[in-house]
């Protein structure tokens, strides 16, 4: 969960002598050459040149190219991956619902929501931004999840509809912050939300 | 539906002549009232005389202080009032949800989603602007959701819930814009979106 930030003190080869300012050096790389690139075409090898960073690098911090991703666009010190590989395996799959609130909310409560708020805020200013978590979302989380569902009726639009809810339970609590969903406590939330993101994801819905 | 444009060229009281020039100070001094002293403490009245037009041309103009925070801060030619009556008591109320979805995207479909990208921009980069939101939602919409909805059972919740949904469909439709949600169909958003807007709105959410 800390690829970012757990192994603050690596010592290993790479171009520069491992420590924050190569670290910065890296999710700044990161963020122009994602930027350019789009999430498909950027590759851990240009970034990690651009920073004059052993590629390898990448991998030892960041778990490669999607904790990349996250760390520098997301800006969160998680491995989306990991997530998606725990809501999708981690339990029944009539749980999976459960699962996506109970881990969305584990994320960014603890870290105020405000993260939550300024990558909201990058995505409506710049459109690089939307494209390029649209082509993440496109090309790692959405072919996981639709390959997870393993519902055959439209898996990429019940992957996109919960998408929706998700989104939205984010910009409730964590922007508008409407009360009383903003404070609700994680149960009422997952009473609440995760039959609707089930459905989406197994239920009905023609 | 269309307060804002449909009398272009009103011939009545005012210290201004009525036109463009006119509506726009109004719209501008609107925006500017309603961020300093939130919806509730916004008067028809202080805004009318920042710009120097006379009180009642808000009314003529934008069906009062909703209709004007529709256009001045929604930026949508709405007033969200009409729009909120019409979801709560123009139909049976098991399709309040349908009402929902067709409504949303009857207003902001046609005008591309780009409208509503920008407001998403406008809350997510000014604190002000989530706050005056809030403070409209509170006092006005969810007043009427909640006594709408008649469900005994946390209305508030349930409205917040259903909010929550509506901002992603947008967020997801016109923001990020992911695939096949964003080119979905009315209909198929319909079955989709409406039945978990229902259960939000009159449901078992315990």
């Amino acid at each position: 969960m800390n690829e970012g930030t757990q192994q603050a003190e690596p010592k290993r080869r790479g171009r520069r002598a491992g420590g924050e300012d190569t670290k910065a050096a890296l999710l700044a790389a990161a963020r122009e050459v994602f930027m350019e690139r789009g999430y498909e075409g950027a590759t851990v090898r240009s970034i990690a040149a651009r920073a004059g960073v052993d590629a390898a690098m990448v991998n030892h911090w960041f778990g490669g190219k999607e904790g990349l991703f996250a760390k520098a666009v997301l800006q969160v010190p998680i491995d989306p991956n990991t997530l998606v590989t725990h809501i999708l395996e981690g339990g029944p799959k009539d749980q999976t619902g459960e699962r996506i609130v109970r881990t969305f909310l584990g994320v960014w409560d603890p870290i105020g929501g405000g993260q939550f708020a300024a990558l909201m805020r990058s995505v409506t200013a710049h459109d690089q931004v939307a494209d390029v978590l649209r082509d993440f979302f496109v090309h790692t989380l959405l072919k996981k999840v639709v390959a997870g569902i393993g519902t055959e009726d439209r898996p990429e639009l019940r992957a996109t509809l919960a998408a929706s809810q998700i989104f939205g339970m984010g910009m409730v609590r964590y922007v508008v912050k409407f009360e009383p969903l903003a404070s609700a406590d994680v149960e009422t939330m997952v009473k609440a939300v995760a039959p609707n993101l089930q459905r989406y994801l197994t239920g009905d819905i023609s």
